[in-house]
């Protein structure tokens, strides 16, 4: 995917307003409005950077004359030691700029970082890693971004890009068949939206499978054996996608039984931020 | 600290077009506009409640007639199987909310009960547990509250509000004295903001000493042995604070070095949503 | 369609300031602040009623005692006389909501009313009608929502949620096939979009349909002759759909050739109000 | 009229948004960020081209790198084939920006060529042509401004910025001489406003003349005839405007009359967009 | 005049962020959210009170559950001593809301009480009182609406509401007679504005009256003699207005020269708050 | 204190939509769209001049091809007939901006202007001049600006950056013991605020001299001969600030008495315009 840079532009705004508030007390005390310096993001670990637009973007907004160089960009696999982006100029720009540079690149760096790790453990598999909408409120999209950066793919951006069946809407239409009708009326009258059904167990697929109408079935908390028979029984009729706990540890035996898309909510739900460090010259 | 409701309610309303965007079309298809339903927050894993407020808020906002009844407040110590809160009315609308609504009261909780472990830790030391910068942007206040929430302590919400002199603001001002000085000068005549400045070694924490002025004094990177004997040269004259990589493993031999505060950042910037779940009735 | 109440009462706050500014000066001079009026929406035109909700939100905002019972809702069919809804409470304030409130309700109607003259004209034949967007900037929600409410279907809402292949994007990938395989890689990787083509003649579907991977072919500027023998060579494997010129005189035609969708683009861009008249009391 | 450069960039900017929302996907995954286009904006209907600054803001916003170049301006005449602008620049942008561009000029065109139309038939006489508040909520500002550029002349720009005493304000002031002072005090007082009141027959119009204190008498619904008289009867001392009903067979009589301004709700609440097509290169 | 209710609350929504911004820490730290307490505003000086409304508003947007009740209304002439509205409920909402309704309400009270002075001075003669847009910027609505309720009359809002023609207009038209024949041709076209022309001596003056085509005339820095005979030449045929360094000392004797309007600056450019005072119970 | 650049740009829009709405008519109608015209900022009254950087940007926004030249900065001291700055450009963009700067700029010198006038009465003295929260609401960040311009120091910016407790917050917290010990409990563990506590009494002042736990004490309402033993008990253990009623006629004895500030509510709530004026060659 890529970022909208109005939207960017705005997320920033914001999140600048929140670190600077009424002013950079501690530089403008201490720092010469007409000093000047540079300063250099270094990898103190290893992983895969997300970022560095935005980044640069944030040191623009605080001080348009601030010069920015890009060594690494986003989704470049970076090595403690590497130098990803230098920037120079007004002293007292880069210092109110820094934290909210680093809060953004360091959080989608690791989030990339992390991405990557699942996508190797299913290397040489059909499967493909999927995100789910589990992400920190008012920071999706930069999430998003950062697992398709990492090499994931993304699932729905919100409710009101895809049909998405659950059991309660099952429930609340009246069973499987009702659900997936209603919704391909919808579909056909009201929005170019694809559809995707829930389904827990072998009974709910056949009832599924044989009304058809669909475009992707996901297979909620299946066993790898039963996620196996599954995808067989479906046999490329419909796109597959699993869910439901699965972990590093499982990953691969679940990429393994043929099944198109893995979701793993920790992707955007359990973060770690990448360690990278701004080093000033003074 | 406590969270401004205006400030609240305008962040929900971001997140929750970030979600819903031009509407849920899942539920929109398969459910009708008058049917109702109840659902409980239920925990899938021990840990502290943060967020129970800003979740009724999220579903008020997507519909001011669904009624919620709160049977756990945030700061409360929860065991997987409790309920926390309940929500009553449309079905459209509780699925609508959702997603919003958990992402915000996992996230907090994570933050709340993480934070709560640390503190744990320390449990019978002076120290108290300090937040950091390193937040997510745009959801800092949200973060700092978490961290209040589970026991923890608020550092600086921002450059505005307190002075901070690190080694780039000494080496700007021309040394210690005189950044101390213009720090000083600056707290008088401008903001009644505090001041805390960084010390690395034990030459610097010399010349800070001399020269006073000071609030609080950071003794970054120091070793559990040398934090013990800075703290005492210190001996209350100032408040004392150390950071710099320490962990769950490492922060109980800081604490007992009769260290004010101790800041952590991986409060906020290694984030593990807690597991809890919107259970519905139907 | 559904319109998110959030959105219309925003487009609303706008759309009340652009008239009454700072202020409705002839009722402030003329009538007293504590008088109250009785108002009916009276139809002096047959047609499709589209937009009462919103006009009452209309009326809401401006002065939320005002008293709103609506006796016709969005969808019915309304003949010369009969009373859409009836509004009591400050005579101030009706007046200064009247305009808004009829420029919403009658434009809306006038879409809706168009719209429901097209799809009576392909009565009988499998084909939907579809909207573009070829609507006034800042109010397609509203204008797209008039289609549904006349019985139109719609087509996407904007650049974001769907693909639509045109010419150029065929000429910039280097032609059909590579531009399939490139949306149709992207739909896999990024965001669960369908894919619409564009083709201009038969050379054209047929490569198409050697290709595959797409979900709708639209049939730009067929002759009603050429589109139904197209019609038979997709035969059903893909949705189909006509544009290009298509009218009132000619619609009936395209939709007898088995065709899936007819897009026309004057349900929008030739928009005529629906008479409306706000009758009051006094 | 001319419009406020900050008004249009904020309209424009939300109109993006509207057609773009989360990326242009179709252009993005056929296009190569780093192609470049030509355009040009072609007529296919002959008419007043109103919009052109509007459409190169568009494509600014959008990527401020594209290179624009006008040959017809605001109030141009155009023939069919007539190439109204250029475009230059990244392929991704301009057709980013093309559909939204196109709905301003489009639909301002069709305002701006149907009002010409108007006011050719009124030519000759002393009449002039002013628009109404019938507007699209949102639009009106846009709207008006066609209007203008077509030739037509503005009536006020909403309920702020002219007193417009019609029979309801009569009613409840009390009478045609109560409300007419009401209203000369209040703009005596309050507001540097103009009075208009509106007159239905020769017993209204006589108190009115009785009283005077105004700026111009509305005669609603008169006949061309009785419209002649009272014309007569008015005899210059106010400016008289005729409104109710007038269409394109009927306006040149009522201009015959020696009125001075004719309004016609029509020129904004029927609206067919102009022809236009954005050719490119490849 | 009045003010637009959603108008003022955005107002007072900037307000309340400028002085509460992330918390009143002072009521937070030392008062129970569950204490209440009733507090009276207190009439420390003699004046004329404006902004009950508003401050009302201001305490329901810190908190809607405290309880309101007005004694004096806008306008009222109050004394020392007397109480001006009373509020009950949450004392920490109290504490939060006081100093932003105070800063209100004294502000506005002082315009009112100000003007009032100058109204009373020219009592008995005909010349009313208008106020000019030398105004605090983002506050000229609350401004103008205290000059109202303290007798005085309003000017131009703004640069759009009326066509002022001062030495530069006349300068760059190429004089006088040009100036005012586009103005005219401006009105008759475009917007239904006033014309109002700033004269500066006898020889100008005469060149307008022999013009005509305007509405008022600014007699600017005439001494009171002259603006005499200014007036009895212009003999009513046109509104006239004295300017130019009018103050008390002199007000009268420029209003007894039957002038129609005199504008005095200092009404808003020169403001001393009124003295008012929340007391608390306890 | 330094402003925020998009704090006032912003603040700036706001000012520049209150008063050009939706158009500049006067210029549009008599001035040419490429006419050219140079002013000069000229003092007509002497005092310290504060605000030439916002009438930049004021005029930047309206136009930015205007060139703007300064002759004096913040902080100087001008005399009448001093040339502030030179703008040249567009004839129509500098009438369109000149109120709106004007009012910007001789707002704020009026103040600085002020507030150097009773910083000269204090000078020799160890008192600083503070200002207060009694300010124009939402212009309380320029205000207090200038407040430092002129010399004087700002005290608190909001509820939000400093710890005051009045009567209210002691009696509330039951004692004035009570309400330090809740306050210094908070501090450390929220927010890294300084505390100030009001005192109107010795009885008051040896409380809290016994408990400490304070940044400074604010004398409230002290005679000056109490004011001088009251900080002779203190004797620097506490700043020390006296408020209440003091005038330029008493502010000189009070700086006498060794206390360390004097806040002055008056620098912003009582405010005289400097007078200056754009005087444009044509």
């Amino acid at each position: 995917m890529t970022l909208d840079k109005n939207y960017i532009a705005d997320h920033i705004r914001q999140a600048l307003k929140e670190d600077i508030g009424t002013g950079d007390y501690s530089s403008i005390c201490c720092i010469d409005a007409a000093e000047t310096n540079v300063a250099r993001l270094t990898a103190k670990q290893d992983g895969i950077i997300c970022g560095v637009e935005i980044a640069e973007m944030v040191f623009e907004q605080v001080d348009n004359t601030l010069r920015f160089t890009a060594f690494k960009h986003d989704g470049d696999r970076i090595k403690v030691g590497d130098v990803v982006f230098r920037v120079e100029g007004s002293a007292r720009a880069i210092l109110a700029a820094e934290r909210t540079a680093l809060n953004y690149i360091q959080r989608l760096s690791g989030i990339a970082t992390q991405t990557a790790e699942y996508v190797t453990l299913i290397e040489g598999t059909d499967a493909k890693l999927l995100d789910t909408r589990k992400t920190t409120p008012t920071f999706r999209m930069m999430e998003k971004y950062a697992v398709a950066v990492g090499g994931g793919c993304n699932h729905r951006f919100g409710l009101y890009d895809m049909i998405m069946l659950k059991d309660n809407h099952v429930d609340f239409a009246g069973g499987i068949e009702k659900a997936i009708s209603q919704a391909y009326d919808f579909v056909k009258q009201n929005k170019t939206l694809k559809i995707e059904i829930e389904v827990r167990n072998f009974a709910e697929l056949d009832k599924v499978l044989a009304i058809g109408h669909i475009d992707r079935i996901m297979l909620d908390n299946f066993s790898v054996k039963d996620l196996k028979r599954a995808v067989e029984i479906i046999n490329h009729r419909y796109e597959t996608e699993a869910s439901g706990g699965i972990t590093k540890q499982t990953i691969r035996s679940y990429a393994q039984t043929g099944v198109d898309f893995i979701s793993v909510g920790a992707l955007t739900h359990h973060i770690a931020s990448l360690d990278l460090s701004l080093i000033a010259d003074k």
